[in-house]
């Protein structure tokens, strides 16, 4: 199927095993960012996912088409130009130690990109969804703009939109980013995200604390129904993660469809390899899943498993088949040789 | 002691770190194969271990000799010519995405060896032990034969026999090992295999479920008995393993002798480093016990803490000394650092 | 343009630095080869390129995928199956001592491909060009038949096809080689390959010792002839490599088409970073050249700029623009850094 | 405030990963030991730390000033001369297999230095603080001697005096640590060090198997009162591991100061990325939490969490701002991602 | 002696060996930038070098004030704050292919610091010299009224003021350059540029073509007079780089004091190992050669000789030592291994 | 053939690529040492290489030891025990800045062993060939006195004895360097060593200067005939190498048998890819060319090709065959890629 998503894609630099940056005289690089990560999930399960951003025509430019094209993503809707790849550091935590990220995304081609860089109508021709983030119209309000102009692109092409609400503390305040994602809502039938982001993101009030990992999915019912109820989402669903330490999480999802409340497998996660991208990878499961699997369950399962396995892979890009999902759906957690 | 090891040695070529095939651009090389893995340790716990097998005259090949040398195996009984040195992929897995092994071993130097290569009686000459494992003369039926040769040399020149049952489906079916492995049994003294290899090599009917995890000592008893009765082994003995996830196992071992049953000390494997050889370490610990330990329960004791060990040390070798096993064995599992 | 080539792309392993194998505990993975290193040319030119082959399935399939998709190269074509990616060691020299290729590619899904893996009708459908090598006949028989096959399919197409003889001892004898690739001949238009190549693919007689480095252009005026005239080709063009050291070649071009005799400018390559893949960014220069310059020369000194950069780039790829081989051309030669 | 730490700074090589000695082409280098990293704990929490040490003039002995500038320890008062730089090999453990030290430090530079090579009351002169540990009078008795001078110096400028007793076996003997340790007890204010140092240092008689793992802290109030009373240290202290494995430890510490005995909370470790420089970190901490912090309750507390952060860094070094310290003081132990 | 510089330190990522960004899974990570390199090569001198600049407080912009400290420059001058570590990407060329910088420096701290940021009347107090490069007011309009204050304060102060012209084209326009130089000129004492700088920086018109390599001192008399006369700088001085290819230059400098106009040795390089501060290195050198040299031909020779070495030397700073630039400047180009 | 050596193998630390001590933070590790590459040599010519030193039991030393078994040296005269591997740290240079060596060897295990550490009787018997260098008697008097007794066995068991002079200053004066040098000459056949050596080691006057390069063969006719008829040497040779830079050496051989001088074909090797070893690597193919070759001219070109080769190797060991040494006898300097 031909799924979109949008936003920007940056020069991830971290730094080896769990060097800090001061102590580091090399960094790995790779590349990723939210949407761009949900776009390679949708291509390695076979569908024809077009990452949609701009990006400058120098080498490292090219280097984030390329990584795009190296697993299978379209890129013919990126426009080139522009001066910088937005670039993020990470240092990876233990224990105790919290992994770090410290961003520097400002004044990136996508974040100021105009209108014009893009024809949406040509985009959204025949495509079955678009997915994007919280996080692209917090990095500018043009960015904030040509989401507006994509999802009305999108529904006038009938194309569902899903949404991860994603707040990010240094991209906005609360109330900027409620100014803008409510009436982005509007166009939105699958909504992501957890109750901080519906606090954060669309104003609802908290009832649990994230923070302190009371995750007890009935927390949770009250406000997806609200969510649900206000702006009229088809499926309202979330992630839960129960953080041990920076190596040791728990991890399910629920669901919520008007009718039914519907809750995954928990999966014990230890070690983590690399979190960053996890949220995405549950996002390109549940496309995936709500496109191609039998009941809602099913799409729930294969999101969360898919995500699971993301936390065991470095990078941003969850380098998983749907085979590898299903079989790890299928209950194989024990991690045996497989010859 | 002079000690005989038959089989292949193959290039390994693993991801750094837990990256997938796909995503790495270096893999670590070693050098690596079943009894290779266990003349290594009988090397390291101060034996004359020879290791046969054919390997092309080539720099890869060279390197497969090297590598046995540097650890002081014995390479003098390794026949020169061929094509090729048989390779592996490995994928270190992480929690529950299990470890992945690509095979690239057809038409290797050994696979396509003839009897001609080998001269056994001078190789079995004042030999003490001649070991070897199921992977051999599942590899091709030139291979099975020289296997059926060098057995017949080893019982003509008094030499103990072990194999270690090993069954591997990517290289044979189960009716063709049993058609195989069942008559090269007459001359093995110590059979070393878990009741899955008994089942498939040897056609005894399961009694336990190792897939999930119930390994429970008792289930072993029936079928080491019958093993024993049916093929007159001297020794049955094997690894129990609890695979919680790709970096937590349990592991403990078993032995019959006809007289009593042994069950060893039980060990907490986490993390795992590397858990390639851990059954050809297990061998080696074996081997090594049952020449130079007072009682059989030392014997398994040491086998089964050598085999602890080796799956904390990266590669498919078995880099311990005698000492440090026996420090194992005598309870210091609490990894203060050795000053 | 929709350009079309054929053959093997094989996993490289090369030693870091310039270490032997038998001293290195990792190799360096690229993936290359000869055709799929001339489609990667022309996808850096923004040629719409076509590489055409059989990889398995597993891991190391899918990576020789996506190290050509990464570079915008189009891997429709490719039929997934059978079980090997053929393999080479490289070990890069220096000063007096030569850099080694081991070839380790029999038996690779290429090689064993048959005609029904392949609809070279729909492949030579509007296809601007078809280029191949005699690397590809020299695997396999069937791997000749295939080539047969396209060539049948480009000519009723209408596609022009170009040719890199590219003898190699290793695969078959000059004897197998001419009864193979002479009745080839009759398909192509563009024939690519130097006096040794034509000696012992098409039987011409030598008129230079290569080996000793006299390569004086006018040595080839009289071969060029008779090979065109032979197989009536439209053009036939060579690279001229003076060998000095592993370090330090001279570089230039011929180029015969029938009417005049064509000589490049001449590059002095120092330090060669990596030669592997340097007649191979000719032949990516030459179609480039041929079809989009306005002169034989101007496409002869783009194909040899190209090359001469090649040297300079690790890895099989010839990772240059086209804006970058055309200051070459240009005659900035300095290396002043570029700010 | 200006803190003085005295001892060997120690060129460390380490192996990769978890390999072993024997199987490593490469070894991280980085530069470390006790009293240094104190230093530069001090100096990362705002402190001006000065280390005071010999080390030659070549490059080796260069590196390690350039080590401990970089994290902006002032190298005033390091003389330059001598041999050699001290060499610790470092081999990291995993399960149950212990990390590994091989010692190469005898006939450094230090340990060669004599009383000339340091100006002891311009170092003492306005110094707040002046630590030093049992390591460095046992490397050399013209050390132990440069200890006494440094001691003396201090008490005259009425500089505080803190001493790790780090009893080290394969440096000294019980009895010679008693016969110069002992004298050295009237210079300290704060003494550092668990039961089994003070009973190999210091002489008292042991009371809780610490091997075993039996940490409870009352074990540790009859020997602190003792030792406080004994050498009229103004404070005892000590931290308490429990060691489940190399990448598994509880951290937690105690203090008596003749009125109360204080007890910090425990930390749960794992994995452990780097436990060398634990202790030292907890001296660094604690000097620091004397220095600054209100109560002994909250000096405690900041030691042990400096300490426990510690053991996730890779390297000597505790590289953690004073910030970082608090934040988990304050709590936060998820390890959730900081963006 | 105490000496300023002020202007930009970067992150510096480049690929390892010759690798293309584009195909680079890990940079090397140094920091550098023209001022900062002369206050290491000054430091390396013995000399009492203040880097002043402004960093964030974040771990990158701390990596940048550990590299400067590392190497002994003194960072009491630096402001702590704002958003940015500029960066520059850096790709090494080899034999016709040039290195490449992509520059992503806009909107660093730097750029962006206020007047207020610095107190440069305390920075220049007991100052001997003040050195800056036409990048720094090249930066930002912010950064050219710093570089203003700096110098006026410089005046005040009575501290020699130094100045390399350094023209970047992708900063600013000849025209904006001329603008802001000609004005601060009249603050310098000694004034470093190439011909290429005069002009653009200076409007002095071109006598020879730098790119050609024609790089005859004599060409350099007249615009030398002419600066000297126009600016009343009390010397100009310049190095001439002949570029064969980007591994191999020819080096030397001139040096005009009003009286005389001197030349020095000529150096042949290569291979170059990394030409990233190499006139940096030439202003470091010369800094010190005029303040400790006996006379101008000496401190010619001690700067070309520096800066030649910079060469081998892999990252933007010049790590030699005054004895080992001694040591070249008295003949030894043999490279004999000094053992 | 039966081949003894006998020195010290040193753990050598070298910086990657070009980078300075103070810069890097890994060491590459390999182990070497002037006998022991001999044996190395000799080993891969097909000899019975045997290596006479002395290791400590830990894994510093194992690791030396197995690094000899790696390449097939015999390591059964070895004597385990003493304290330390001897090691150097080498920085390799680049054009004009030469390659550095550290050296940190006193008090190893070997400088520290004693006569009954060897029973030179069994070493020696059966023996073909003892060799020896300068460094050895030069790393302590006990080592001397070894070097002497294992000569006295030699000519005992008619062994015949080489020797490289090898004068190294840092380890002894000339005037002690001839009071042990000058008796142990008695016992040598072969002498191997440049007039510099000459000089030092065993006072003959100078007739060349070999810093300035002035290598001509003519100079050493009168000091190779003085040598041989002082201490009636059945040959003395030596190697004249020209320093260009640290890259490029030009390279040759002088040989004297009392009848005739002959002088070997010259080198120019360019780059060099690690020069420590070469002199060794002379001396092992000197000895392989005496006793396998049918003409001291052979022998000759054989000694020299094999160390041009060195030239281009990592590591102290020469890592090629007797064939490739022949290959490049045969004159083939190309360098073209062998496939």
């Amino acid at each position: 199927m031909k799924i979109i998503t949008m936003g920007e894609i940056m020069l991830r630099l971290s730094t080896p095993g769990n060097s800090r940056i001061t102590q580091s005289n090399e960094f790995d690089v790779v590349y990723g960012g939210g949407e761009a990560n949900v776009a390679v999930s949708l291509a390695n399960y076979g569908h024809d996912a077009y990452f949609v951003t701009k990006l400058p025509q120098h080498e490292v430019g090219q280097a984030a088409v390329n990584a795009l094209r190296q697993v299978g993503v379209h890129t013919d809707y990126i426009t080139r130009g522009g001066e910088r790849v937005g670039i993020y550091f990470l240092e990876t935590g233990a224990s105790m130690r919290a992994s770090k990220v410290i961003y520097d995304r400002s004044h990136s081609a996508i974040a100021e990109a105009s209108e014009d860089d893009f024809d949406f109508d040509t985009i959204m021709k025949d495509a079955d969804w678009f997915h994007w983030s919280g996080i692209t119209p917090a990095i500018s309000d043009t960015a904030a703009k040509l989401v507006e102009k994509a999802c009305i692109a999108a529904k006038k092409n009938k194309v569902t939109v899903s949404v991860d609400l994603n707040f990010r503390k240094k991209l906005w305040s609360k109330e900027k980013a409620q100014s803008i994602m409510k009436p982005l809502m509007a166009y939105v039938d699958v909504c992501i995200g957890n109750e901080e982001d519906a606090e954060l993101c669309l104003g609802f009030k908290p009832t649990a604390n994230v923070e302190k990992g009371e995750t007890g999915a009935e927390g949770y019912y009250e406000i997806f129904k609200e969510m649900k109820e206000t702006f009229n989402f088809k499926i309202v669903t979330s992630t839960l993660r129960e953080s041990y330490s920076a190596n040791h999480n728990g991890w399910k999802a629920l669901l919520y469809d008007g009718e039914r409340f519907y809750e995954s497998k928990r999966y014990d996660i230890e070690p983590i390899i690399d979190r960053v991208g996890g949220g995405d990878s549950f996002s390109g499961g549940m496309i995936h899943g709500l496109l191609t699997k039998e009941s809602k369950q099913e799409a729930l399962e294969f999101a969360v498993a898919a995500s699971a396995l993301k936390h065991t892979i470095p990078g941003d890009f969850n380098l998983v088949s749907e085979a590898e999902v299903e079989a790890l759906c299928q209950g194989d957690t024990t991690g045996r040789v497989q010859r």
